[in-house]
């Protein structure tokens, strides 16, 4: 299905009943958080593609901000991916995303929350320098660490348990693009997951796998033409 | 009650059984959102206040980004304060802080979000120039026109309706210190609750006399007196 962001001078198609009006943008890894929470819930949604660098009037009036992700329900608009896939948590319960437990709870959010760090290290990475560098390579290889030491010591094979739960969709979008670094490098540089993260590594097949991941999956090289024509100042959205 | 912060050399204290050891330090809005929580469930707690200029070894040792506010819950270091606070109103549920509806829960999360941008302003009034500059204070005082609007369409006496709930309870830290703007500037600068915001006003006369808000109460006077000295670079916590 091809898909068409919508920019300036557009008009906001018609909201289709039954359905969740959500906002998105089609490489933005904050909008896979919650397209991934949807997708695992079966939600009907019916997805509305923002070109961020061309914002239609018609968003930026409902929403200043003029970020994704975003939704509607019951005429209200809901933003903010983390708080955004709580709400669709708890108010679609299945199946459950998260612990019912809430010190499991608070844990598993300080999970995601600390891996703010691989997100920060990846954008310095590929976006601040002309070409990559190998010391912010290194931090970003850093960064994985206590991610991995995490699944070790949890000793399942994903964060949620024998399934994935919100910890593994809310830190996935960001795995999916880390290789993208081997081929837009053009294989300089390349995450070591099989040498220095085995257990990532293997979640990573498993979450591949997954069927909220897998519909929604973007390969490696198309990751890393979307970052070349951003950082050139041309970014394409539409697929 | 005199109270002392904990510095470098220091030996952190043995910990109270039956009780929650939390990290805290007195003049910190986020510490005191989770102080605010854990007076309105009434849970007994054991303080330990931590020197911010000179960390204490131990606790570098058990939280190497120093902050706090921070909680010890059956063994589990907990940290960040809008996590801890929706932990302890699910860990203790009497009395509820939040709603019962998944949509108003996100949707007074998403008011506290949007609060940041007074805590931003306030911040670059306060410490980021060596007087108080006008436009900085008219920023700060043009932020808080979406939270005057908030409260005025909820139509309550406190954003929870007829009791303070979160949104009362995180917001609050800002608006104790947004009167020492008045004592900080010598009577300069004085933020027209009674002409602007008359809803805030009101609102705020409310919070104090809250018994949550009144025990951890300080004054403007105080707050500025903190302030002055840590912008001199000598920030004094005791009490």
């Amino acid at each position: 299905m091809a898909i068409k962001h919508l920019s300036k001078d557009s008009v906001e198609p018609p909201k289709v009943p039954g359905s969740l009006r959500f906002y998105s943008m089609r490489f933005c890894p904050y909008a896979q958080r919650v397209q991934l929470v949807l997708n695992a819930k079966g939600m009907p949604h019916d997805t509305v593609f923002i070109n961020l660098s061309e914002k239609p009037e018609w968003y930026l009036k409902i929403f200043p901000a003029g970020k994704v992700p975003a939704l509607i329900y019951d005429d209200k608009f809901l933003s903010e991916s983390l708080l955004l896939a709580d709400f669709l948590d708890k108010q679609y319960p299945e199946p459950p995303l998260q612990p019912s437990s809430p010190l499991q709870t608070i844990l598993d959010k300080l999970v995601i929350e600390s891996f703010g760090k691989v997100g920060t290290a990846f954008y310095k990475l590929m976006m601040t320098t002309k070409e990559i560098e190998k010391n912010n390579f290194d931090e970003l290889v850093a960064s994985l660490i206590p991610i991995e030491t995490e699944l070790v010591e949890r000793g399942t094979k994903f964060f949620g348990g024998n399934k994935p739960n919100l910890v593994d969709y809310m830190i996935w979008p960001w795995f999916e693009r880390l290789d993208a670094i081997n081929p837009y490098s053009n294989g300089t540089f390349v995450i070591p997951f099989e040498d220095k993260f085995p257990k990532l590594a293997e979640w990573k097949s498993l979450m591949i796998a997954d069927k909220a991941v897998a519909s929604y999956y973007i390969t490696p090289e198309k990751h890393a033409e979307h970052f070349t024509k951003k950082k050139a100042g041309l970014p394409a959205y539409d697929i």
